[in-house]
């Protein structure tokens, strides 16, 4: 694992916190979580379930914040050091051309990656049920909003980071209108960020008896990240109890050209839910990522995920070392 | 909004504390909250739900005081301040002429209202399902049942403080036989508080894309308090999301003649369920008032709430500030 | 039994048909059922679940006829013997001074009496929900409609033929909002058909080891037929097997002066769905009745149920002798 | 409604009985139904839900056979006349050169159009849950697969048989993995069949208020036939009942250049379960067409439609008397 | 399959009717059925899922009788042919010192097998649920109930007609207390028909894609008929649509000595529902497999079983056929 | 009570906390709870609902310890005091001569006995769903897997330290194959610990108005301990709430000879989910028993019970106290 390669630029400024004494684990918790709180706007209920992206000298990101109506709306917000966040109040709006596509019915759970110059925002839109909008912007003052990537109904759409195979490339888990019980992950392709097929099967949730924190629904979280050793990939597990949901989060390995082949995949969780803060909140027992930050130098990564649907928390680890318990962990 | 009038006697001595410093909430918790912890009485599961009245020099209330065994039954007791209580640990039993309405099988979530020189409480009492029980007292003493207001299933009747248009009138929640998942507000009205009529409807679910906190089901929460703007109504509502119910609180403005008309209604909820006493107990996530007291001369407010179905929580605010709040943040 | 005294006058031309050879049940079916088809009118999908009552020298009623749109609407039709039935094809329409009660949402499960000078309806009527409408005419051609007797949501009112105890009476069957899976028969009382109450409780589901057709809900059938015996009462029961709902119906006598008293209830049913117009159709398996013929000289009683949601039939029998089987075949 | 104009090749040919005596129904049934018995070929337990296409000088079909594992196949057959068939005991196979779309999971009800040159199955097809697969023949032996059109979960997908605006276009309705209690219709269009995007809302189940039988779900139909008035859809309708689904079907007309928008949609049903083999089979009350043959020169139409998932009836009509009919009962 | 062995006395008087022209399915249905209508008894509303044996000249049986209040009962008969039956009218009531087991609270879906000189007869009985009920008998007069095998929840109970390893053995299919969703049939077996243990597995419900019609549950219907070939196994199996339940029957070749050891299985039914009186009826589509006679000489078998939980059908085949059709068509 | 004879050999080391100053209930919390944490292995998520008996001079256990892929399974453990575990972080495997028997699935929820000089331990052992295993030991290093006592689905298996009447008993609670809602406890004999029978209802849930806590299912706890006033059982009840299930636990008096028939039961609960370790975990709001030490000379009873599905707790009380409370409070 010495000679592992990590795609991307460095990112010697990301958010960081050295490993506790005593922990082995590959993730830890941020000692201050959660890192950006509930009522960090005035009129917010919660704020999680959010992506972030390095911007010029700092990062930026796009924001789930629920307002005290419990409306999902998303923000934008900037920040010099990724723990403290500068959230604009006024809710993100984007432009369209087209009013059928671009008529706001209700959007959430966003991811943002940069791609062939553009930043790029998908996030669940709402459309006759959830589906994947997708929008694209310079400077996240202004978003252009494209055509959805599919029918209703559909959650979690994760682009890669660049194209795969001539192809832009996405992630998503068809769902149903509700609080669906059941979820894939499957894979897509597109020649112009308009049309989309070539769709194809990359992980089911896993059996019971191998990992049950798993074992009723899964899907992609933040962007994928390119290592040589394939797309390392951080992904949401949800098992079902007697008193409702719990969702944990791990890790997989994706194959580099035919990211639908996935090449190890970890059986326990990275992280469930175990603190107030995750096991507390609107949603209790949820931890759900949404954006990884990595410094490709260091191999340090900096991951947040929303908690309890409330408030959002901050990871770190080191990617060789999750690659390698990954893979030494792998249920395939 | 500086000629606000609020009918009803002053109430200086009701329970009071400031808004602390930063907040700028229409509504602020008790800071030695719950009031009312779970086990005040030897056998008490949980003390909750309940409603209080100024009487005498002092207070006087109906409580809801579950059992170790977890059964239901409501209690009376007694405050100087509003703040520490002596409750009864005998059970309140009706009197009543009738055995068939009389014959207790349970009864919970009561209110209370002064109306024509009577104390009257309505509680949510069985017979053959959940309906609408109703009593009055002069003393808290003795409690004379009469006839149920309505066929089952209803709960949340709430009366309003006086006869309008010469009737009485009432809120409730027509329901199902269990958890029900749904609920409207409708109003209705009586001639005698023994045949009941003129069904209205008042208020419906807000749309999840609106107003998710109240989008599964509704039901009114303490006694109407009148204004020169119209009813003041502190009304309890329901999301579901995939680990259960949340209840929170908000409120509405109801036409003065004609109550079923909603003039204003809250889109952000007054206090959603955020503390752990509030998040975490018999029923987690619930925060569901049933009293409300109101000092005319001054316009403050102290809201009693159950918390977690487990304890009560209490609330303070400005009746003009909360008016002007639900008029300027109405979904209608 | 042989000194039993129907109230009413004579009916000697309601339509019958003599049992025929080999029969001992105590009902037994028109042998040219469905006595109405589905499609009598131009664009109806079926005609079931209707009320008939003698008007002038025949019969009138107010029929349940489904449109092709399978829209729930009510008819007014006209006959001369019973059997042979002229529709009218408009959409009974009533008159009402309060839209907010007259506004027409849906209708349906119509019951007819002769009361106090008038021809009372009452029906299953939508306001934000199923509630019990209320209309009255003297000539078939008007009808005037009042308060709905009760808040939603209920199914099944069934007036009594005369005031009781000074008041007039229903039979009701609170429900929910869908397919109701529960269901006991209520009895309220008022004073003018505006106000109601002094609810009580008449009838459960009988136990699935007691008589199994009739362990899921219950609900009042025809309009009560008085007699020195008591109240007879046609109701329907329903049995939930793997394959859904089966409604079949049997007798009960009620207490004269207390009807919410039941002196004697069937065990086996009077008539399940058995022959092919019962058991295939919109609805499978329904035998639902809602109106009865009476001859009080003879004791003939004709009674008029719906079909499988679909068609009308007819069944014939003997009211002393199903008084009779009442009382020797009761679960009481 | 003199002047219109059917598109299409006259088809004088195609199967047909005149309209019965006494019959004003714009649609009847074949007298000598059901026209495929559901024990056609030696081992097939049902024949249904399947599409016939205009084929050399007479007709060819791709039908929906399910054997008497109950397994689910498709099955080519042949016919001059188009009531009389030869249907291959085979089960029709797909090639594919890729094995990931090609891989023979599970298919059902099949659609066919012709359409620039090839004739175009679209079908149910299984790939880790339902979706809409595609092929094309030129002489229905061998039959090229392309690429699934949609991510899973969908069915019902039914190609316009020609480009619209420049691309292909196709009918589809959104589905969760069982018997999906929810279900639109939506368009998408393609350049290439290969990549879909561009997705609209086409059409919602109608309120239950207005046309219930297609309140719960509605699904395309045969292949829409393209006249001056718009094109017209036959598309099928769900009601749910306490006693399961009934299944009927309907017409509407959508606007030639923007078929998402809905020009007329027709209130009543055109045809609902009636007759004993579409009230009773292995799934009672189900009238499911997939087929239309058309005659351009005189405006007469046939459809096949699936009776109670066992046997095919076969219906005639006139499509401009369709077409008025659709107008003049439309709900919009 | 020449030299097929099978085992017992030969019983050339079995009920039986030569294969119809032109039929070449394993199993025809008897051009009389129903064998035995639903109202042979005077209170019967439906007799079905009997088990029947040879008996001194003739043969014996235990019939499930519901009466008109749908209560399930067990009624003993005698026939001369296996055609025409005397049901004894009084209910079969067995005799017992133990009123902790032998107090009776419901019975249904009766076998009986001769093993050891008794005749058994195992049902499944209700004791705070269902379970599996035993008794023997020598004369059909006298019923001695011992021990239940098992604990609830339980149904399908089938004894083998002789001692396997030295131990009596029973198929069942554990059950839940309500219509269960789920089910697999269990081997078990016994010292002493008191203490039953060893339990072992035998068959799930095959994949929807293999086998649907037995892909929700499965239990075995008739006693074993012990071969040269294993134990063929006649047995029900579940299809769930979205209209409810289908229960159809095939055949299993089961290991002699191992009977969990399922040697073949196969993949179509031998019968589903199909006619009037198997779809239509109480619970439609049922065709539910309780008895078979076998006449080891001829090799010809007569199969009892209940249609539409209201009728009894019957139905012949030759053994050796089946066997090698069980064996071709097996989805091992 | 004072002559309250407890069966067993002293046990003065157990472990021990005197009752808090003010504490008046009949068992109060270890001071230091949670005594056994969720990671007290490297690789457990939880540790929880296991089972600990006196062993040499110490305490030896069998624990439920979910790894973090949260999969189940059982360790050996050990310790001098009871308060700190030594747990041995492999896997407990059994040893068995028959693999169908012996083939690992999953385990849990364990419970030991010791027994005729071998320690016995029953769990709910995976044989094609949830059943009760049973093995024993004598040196915790070697367990000898035998028979499953019953057929699926079954849970909370648990064994008396003696034999009764002559044959080994145990307490079992049918289940079904999942979140089961239903609930009752049974008793079950057996010769020779492999073939069972006789099987007892012992009781049902309380009725919700009698004791709300124990409404929709119970089941045995630890090891039911034998004194002259009857066997002393703890066991679990559960109450649904609109946000799941709610685990509390109280305890029970059976007769000595024929413990099927309960002497008392208590309408409270012994304790209930109110400490942020129970009320906040894996599974909110869970507190279940699995063991009990008990000093037969002093009355000190120690219980360890499941927390939140995510701990162990402990809690302390004396067992002449325990049973005057159950029989002062019981509900029979």
């Amino acid at each position: 694992m010495s000679k592992l390669i990590i795609e991307g630029a460095p990112l010697p400024n990301l958010p960081w916190e050295d490993r506790p004494a005593g922990c082995n684990a590959p993730l830890w918790r941020y000692s201050q979580n959660p890192v950006i709180p509930r009522d960090l706007l005035p009129d917010s209920n919660s704020i999680f379930n959010s992506a972030v992206v390095p911007f010029k000298d700092g990062f930026a990101g796009v924001f789930r914040c629920d307002d005290t109506n419990r409306r999902m709306a998303l923000h934008v917000g900037f920040s010099k050091d990724g723990l403290h966040w500068d959230i604009r109040p006024e809710v993100l709006r984007f432009s369209c051309d087209n009013p059928e596509v671009g008529k706001w019915v209700y959007g959430y759970d966003p991811r943002v990656t940069f791609l062939d110059g553009k930043y790029w925002v998908s996030w669940c839109n709402g459309y006759f049920g959830p589906t994947i909008g997708l929008a694209w912007t310079t400077d996240f003052e202004v978003f252009h909003q494209v055509e959805n990537a599919f029918l209703p109904y559909n959650r979690n759409g994760v682009l890669f980071p660049r194209k795969i195979g001539g192809k832009y490339a996405m992630l998503s888990r068809p769902s149903d209108t509700g609080h669906t019980a059941f979820g894939d992950i499957f894979y897509s392709e597109s020649p112009d960020m308009e049309y989309w097929g070539h769709h194809r099967h990359v992980m089911a949730p896993a059996a019971f008896e191998v990992s049950a924190w798993q074992c009723m629904k899964i899907g992609a979280g933040p962007i994928p990240i390119e290592t040589s050793e394939g797309w390392l990939l951080f992904y949401h597990g949800v098992l079902r109890s007697c008193n409702g949901y719990v969702y944990s989060f791990g890790s997989a390995l994706l194959d580099l050209d035919q990211p639908w082949k996935v090449l190890a995949r970890s059986g326990p969780y990275l992280l469930s839910p175990q603190t107030p803060y995750e096991c507390m909140g609107d949603v209790p027992n949820v931890a759900f990522p949404c954006a990884a930050l990595c410094d490709s130098a260091t191999g340090r990564v900096a991951v947040y995920y929303g908690c309890a649907d409330t408030v959002t928390g901050l990871a770190f680890g080191y990617i060789p070392e999750i690659i390698d318990w990954t893979k030494r962990t792998s249920i395939l």
